[in-house]
């Protein structure tokens, strides 16, 4: 059938004929079923492995399906990664990130609808600051959270559909401001967000990818608008370059791992 | 990560995307979320259907995981296909088989590491002959079971487990002798058997694959040995094309639907 994309029938095939009966095989047994070179089932193997699809048992070099794949039926919006993972993937960088833009900085995931904060670095100077790490915030009115909607359709309509919270009188109240803001978000690749969530203050954030290309989380900085911001109060170039550098650096760890 | 391929990876994504949150997701959204063109996600989209990893609501083309992906983690053997679907499919072409062989046709597919007759076309003549559909037969004395053993390596394991029963002087009941065999039927793409089920019969067996090369059923011929072999008793070559063309126009009719 034309269009269809041969590289996905036949890892759907490998995964069915792993399903099917005992299901551990040889990288050989896999391509003799599906009259494959053995180095093109092998990259599918390990393509699949890789995603968390098929596992290999180290002493026997087998494949069998993989705990990702058994679980998808079963996974919430907490599914699409391991949060300790990102969070153990993403630690230097954020606080390389906190040195470079001189602001604090946090790594934030969707959790029920809302931004759950999963590693903060703090402003690398010796001001009083709370760790807001486990915290909860509203997606639509932090950059965070504007960066998670973006890409994340039913967390959107869940927003809207929960009421959009008035924090300033700059927050997001409309949907059709939202979506507006959202796919703007998109087009340019990050979020700013001045004074939506508290006044006098801006965050700048950028999406943390998987492989795929699957947003499975979010940084950013945030700050006096006066420093995230120009006074026509757009986003600081060199500080949208640290944000942007340190999420694709962070999607790079996560793609490989 | 080198020799990984990009589009399995997608479709990966896809798939978790999907399993995250209310998992109704139209195009342009998958699209967005993952930050690829919309004719792309289209065509993952679509392969996905395909292969029943994921379903369209035809009332709002929202697409969502399919049964096909949810029933992996349960499937047995027979998960491997739809019996009635591969019977459907191989009606007509089973016919036609008969008619320009002039031998008897059956349709297998494993069921318990046994081969179970899906679908049995009498010999062209007006000679006696009992219905074989729904049948067992073994695995290793015929060229049905073996084209369907020479890509399932777990149902070899089964079969030699079990005993390899001698049938009749020729039936293979040594594990070496019987991988040899398996092996040369790979090679060729047909399984021929010469008097080892029964004595002065043969068959002369195809697989039939479903999407991504999938072997899901094997399709043959048998009759006397004189008519479906030469002197030497080896397969008549135009018997093996009739085979041959008939279990890959099955299978075009399988990959496409």
């Amino acid at each position: 059938m034309p269009g269809l994309i041969q590289s996905i029938e036949r890892s759907s095939a490998v995964l069915r004929l792993l399903a099917a009966g005992p299901g551990r095989l040889r990288v050989k047994e896999v391509a003799d079923a599906l009259a494959l070179p053995k180095s093109t089932a092998h990259s599918i193997l390990r393509t699949l492995e890789h995603v968390g699809f098929v596992e290999q048992d180290p002493n026997t070099a087998r494949y069998r399906l993989g705990r990702g794949l058994l679980d998808l039926g079963a996974d919430g919006q907490d599914g699409l990664i391991d949060l300790n993972e990102l969070r153990g993937r993403a630690l230097n960088w954020a606080d390389a990130l906190a040195a470079r833009s001189g602001e604090e900085v946090r790594i934030g995931a969707l959790r029920d609808d809302r931004v759950v904060v999963v590693h903060h670095v703090f402003r690398p100077d010796d001001s009083a600051q709370s760790l807001d790490t486990g915290r909860l915030l509203p997606t639509h009115a932090t950059a965070l959270g504007q960066v998670l909607l973006a890409y994340n359709a039913p967390a959107v309509e869940a927003a809207v559909r929960s009421g959009l919270e008035a924090y300033t009188r700059g927050t997001l109240t409309a949907p059709a401001a939202l979506a507006r803001s959202l796919s703007a978000t998109r087009e340019r690749g990050w979020a700013l967000s001045v004074e939506e969530w508290e006044a006098g203050r801006a965050g700048l954030a950028a999406p943390v990818r998987s492989f795929g290309g699957l947003v499975v989380g979010a940084i950013g900085i945030s700050g006096p608008v006066e420093r995230l911001c120009d006074t026509r109060r757009q986003a600081r170039p060199a500080q949208v370059e640290h944000v942007l550098t340190t999420a694709r650096a962070i999607s790079r760890d996560l793609a490989a791992s």
